[in-house]
């Protein structure tokens, strides 16, 4: 079955998400964890044919990046101290904006709450207007649909006028950028409270979505569990660049679990408080983004969303080559644009429906400020457009925070063919004097005035020349400490360089693999439009979680023996496989198995114990072929793993007619 | 080389753990975590190599139970409500001693502290006795070779009396057995402190081992880090079991990180906070615990330290087949010895010694009380004997409680060939009178009654004929509660059933990832004697962490062209390859490589750019071949993934003499 025929039957039977839902669920792809115990929200168990996707998609995102890239692979750990993620600004600004009921103690995330109570007075608007005749059951509907539980219960029938129509929707469109004072404003401004009893809440507080523990007994070490996997790699940049030969660029990767203390998950496997993330950290020349392999990528095309045309206030992509996107400046550099078109490459070889991606641009103010650019690869679901992969050039942000916040260089050495002048403020310290003036604190002094960056000693030279001394203050130590030229010189000196040091840069594609898999069960979802109670989860064959079902046509001894043989071979050519020998019609084996997504029937019939012949069915188009078992077995092979198509693969084998689903 | 060659090797250069440490410090397999920012104890980060062993041993892990056994993987997540732990017993009973110097504020771990106090003692006994000359030198040995902290600085030589000597050298052999009270009783009999102050500590107190945190805002839900993987699979039963068609006996099985909040850890990666566990749950009809494959694995040969043999003071194993130690009943069930023997063959597969592996079976006194067997693999490393993979038949216990908990049943049902007669008590309610009486707690009390177990009706029944009433609590509701048998009715009755209900029993292998890796690292570790300076890791080729060294002899264009030829093969193979083109001597690239645990080196010379041909190298023997990079590539599969031999695998391959190392 073709591309074509399945995006025609998806026309035929349109999405459900509920039918989706109860194959998932009826199959254990996965399950809210701890159900017995009530359950608690943003918590997930993977069940068998769940955990093999997943599995199978790490699996080829390592290939795909690691092995391909030669990229180093770290495991680090998650428990990460405070220090870390203080430096890293998580501590401080890792956080959405929550408002308390202080009546009822219920809480409510600021901007979800805003978004909610402005959309459903726009729809009682539409309802007043005549435009909708039920704004409520349309409502919830869409509840419904999205699985939240509203926090509006009824919407009411007003008339807004234009002009307020006209700023609930520029505020809409703009709800993922505002602070928590802003949020509390446009509260105030348009009376917005619990929806249920229309109590004012409080303020938005800043709440930390860490995890917090303490690390060894009586809570000597604040620690939290990681919220992404990269400050391990960031950490380990000087270990990685000496394993690397010292010689840059390099990519280190990271396949493992991080942590978000959602305020109120929704949206079931989309937005979850545990979950899967794979993150690559390219180590780049700031002065040199240019990619060795990009003309390998260059002619792929692309769905971008720029952010020209999203402050326009459209949707419509623009389709470019990456090549154009980045000679057009359109993309901040090369490298950016390689691993765009990489993610790209890696989430069609993985089932993403091509149709239903786009790159989105980040807004200046969604950025980071240290950011030079961003990219979100954007899965289209029921749900809307998810962010599913991020793609930012981060700069030299975090290197920098962790070498001056622990003193340590992280820098790369490369050595110049001509030697260069440089031009430095240096700092020089009398000391001597150090040791009588500070005793015990003496290092710490010494230490933090070495540490000083090239702005801060130029702030300090002036200080000096301007009022013969500089004055500041040291973590631990009491009161300000102030020094005049007897102790320090701060000057600017011109020198002759052979090597150049640099910090590099860091370009970081990072996967959320969780909502990957999710946007694939949608994109890969369908019914048969002549029983659409037959539901196909069409996953490439290389991810399916089994590759072939074994189907005894029926429970008679021979066929088990057969069975037991055609086993062995799978086994021994680690193919995955699954036994069905239940009593049920093989129509209902067939249809269980469509529903696993598994892409290959073999069924074994009394021809099979006579001439060693087995039936090969395709789980798509339910086409079958015949053939001798190992032929079966080589086609089986080089469709799964060597990305042959089913008509090449099986070109050597017979069509058949026989039995019917 | 074979394997007695390296034997050889290994004896005429004795193990030093400090070279093995420099090694793997050196090539960035595993660091401390957070070094920049001073470390947490008991935190490791795996680098490239590491993480890429890790990787294949969790892959061959996969493949050898999961895959081969048809087992059903679950991800379950890390974050476990409180109730569940509660449940399981973690909350209470997860826990080491702690004892605490109320003026220094110091912790100790009270066994380790007995155990530390008692040997340093017993060694100044020896000095005393002139037996060994400076038993100082002698612990500060000791103590670096463990990589401990030692608590005892300095070691008195006082001689003891020959009686006391006996009854330390006796609660030394039990050290692991005490509970808190004995370990503070010790302490106080034999007057055992702050060993660098002398003061007295604090009585023992039990110091829980999990990871506290809250989920949610406001805290609302009190979490733990999951202490293993096993919980998950457990609460997910009842779905395994649908998804296995209602069929047992089935497992389970997990791979994922666990959690230990050590009180003080030390043993480098053999005793850490954060781990990776894979851990099978075989859920097994309690009446019939033969295994289907049981003769498959009858005739491996293991050796065994049985309870009796430890109890008589022996440390000297037992060699057994599994069938025999099955038969004589030292192993309690046919299900249990299957699992111990194919604990050793995966252990075979990936590397281990099998000198350096012995079965010991626990003690009554360290098995839980549920638990009807129990059996770890220990590795000798120079740690001593470490526990790294436990077998234990848990009963019907986990299930058990988690039913009883949440009053959901966890049963396999068995339709029976002969319908059979069953005596229960039963229990039955007046529901009219129940709403009246109870109101809106009318719903508890009566499922409370519902939920209860036989034996618990048993004396329910005996209270209602003896008193004319039942009394009892019920959480949430206040006072006691009284029923007379207007109420209630509770009696035994007889009746035919056609279906057999029981809890299944679980047999658990769980696996150290970490312990196991450790050992390898160990266990593969020698020097060659003709340069000791020269260490080799003997990984098997299935789980080195990369395949083949890609070595061009020279920086020369053409040789480089060749080399991106031959990667180009590698990588359409998926086998994983590192390309050196340092310029140091191929002497040297060699060297790093068998310190990194490459079995292959592949040579590029200038013979190559003429006819195609390269060299191979087996690291052990420094051996080397020669042919077609297709024939090379060939035997390098086979040896690889196939199992072959090198002699077997090269056979077809010429020798070569042409580079010296």
């Amino acid at each position: 079955m073709s591309v074509e025929d399945i995006q025609k039957a998806k026309q035929t039977v349109p999405f459900s998400r509920e039918s989706l839902e109860s194959v998932l669920k009826r199959r254990f792809f996965f399950a809210p964890s701890f159900e017995l115990y009530g359950g608690v929200s943003g918590l997930y168990d993977y069940g068998p044919p769940g955990c093999a996707f997943q599995a199978n998609i790490v699996d080829a995102w390592r290939k795909h990046f690691i092995l391909e890239e030669d990229m180093l692979e770290v495991d680090c750990t998650m428990l990460t101290p405070h220090d870390v993620l203080k430096t890293s600004g998580h501590v401080d600004k890792f956080s959405d904006w929550m408002c308390r009921d202080m009546k009822t103690g219920e809480i409510f995330r600021a901007d979800h709450l805003v978004e909610e109570v402005l959309e459903s007075r726009l729809k009682g608007d539409q309802e007043a207007r005549g435009l909708v005749k039920d704004a409520n059951a349309d409502a919830k509907d869409d509840a419904d649909k999205k699985k939240r539980k509203k926090k509006v219960k009824e919407i009411k029938a007003v008339k807004l006028d234009d002009n307020v129509v006209q700023e609930y929707e520029e505020i809409l469109a703009k709800i993922d950028g505002y602070s928590g004072e802003e949020l509390g404003e446009l509260m105030v401004k348009y009376n917005i409270g619990n929806p249920v009893t229309g109590e004012t809440l409080e303020p938005p507080r800043a709440f930390n979505l860490m995890f917090e523990t303490a690390i060894g007994p009586s809570g000597q070490i604040k620690g939290y569990l990681r919220p992404e996997t990269a400050q391990g790699q960031f950490l380990n940049f000087n270990k990685l660049l000496e394993f690397n030969n010292n010689k840059a660029p390099f990519a280190s990767a990271s396949i493992g679990k991080s942590f978000r203390n959602e305020i109120s998950p929704r949206s079931g496997l989309l937005r979850v408080r545990e979950f899967l993330m794979a993150e690559i950290e390219h180590f780049v020349d700031p002065l040199e983004k240019s990619h060795p392999r990009f003309a390998e990528i260059k002619d792929v095309k692309l769905k971008f969303l720029p952010r020209e045309v999203q402050q326009s206030g459209s949707t419509e992509p623009i389709e470019s080559t990456v090549g154009d996107a980045v000679s057009s400046k359109m993309i901040d550099n090369e490298t950016l644009g390689y691993f765009i078109a990489r993610i790209y490459l890696f989430l069609m070889t993985i089932g993403v429906d091509p149709t239903k991606l786009r790159f989105r641009q980040h807004m200046a103010n969604e950025m980071a400020h240290y950011a030079a650019d961003c990219w979100d690869a954007e899965l289209k679901t029921s749900y809307g457009w998810i962010e599913c992969v991020g793609c930012a050039d981060r700069s030299a942000y975090d290197l920098t925070v962790h070498s001056n916040k622990t003193k340590e260089k992280m820098v790369v050495r490369q050595k110049l063919d001509e030697p260069i002048q440089v031009t430095k403020w240096e700092i020089e310290l009398t000391k001597k004097l150090f040791g009588p003036k500070f005793r015990k604190d003496a290092p710490k002094v010494e230490a933090y005035l070495l540490g000083l960056t090239q702005e801060e000693l130029e702030s300090k030279a002036k200080d000096l020349k301007d009022a013969g001394k500089i004055v500041f203050f040291i973590e631990g130590i009491e009161g300000q400490i102030e020094l005049d030229d007897k102790f320090v010189t701060i000057e600017q000196k011109t020198r002759t360089e052979h090597v150049r040091e640099f910090v590099p840069n860091v370009i970081e594609p990072s996967f959320g693999i969780g909502r990957i898999i999710y946007s694939i069960f949608e994109h890969s979802f369908w019914s048969r439009p002549e029983d659409t109670a037959r539901a196909v989860l069409s996953f490439p064959p290389l991810v399916a979680p089994t590759k072939v079902l074994l189907v005894p046509l029926s429970n008679h001894p021979d066929l088990s023996a057969v069975a037991q043989e055609v086993a062995k071979v799978f086994r021994k050519e680690k193919i995955p496989f699954k036994i069905d020998d239940s009593g049920v019609s093989i129509g209902k084996r067939y249809a269980r198995n469509d529903e696993l997504g598994t892409p290959f029937g073999v069924t074994i019939d009394f021809d099979s114990v006579k001439d060693n012949t087995v039936t090969l069915r395709e789980r798509d188009s339910t086409k079958q072929v015949r053939g001798s078992v190992e032929d079966v077995v080589k086609a089986i092979r080089e469709i799964t793993y060597n990305g042959t198509t089913w008509d090449e693969g099986t070109k050597s084998l017979k069509p058949f007619v026989g039995q019917t689903e």
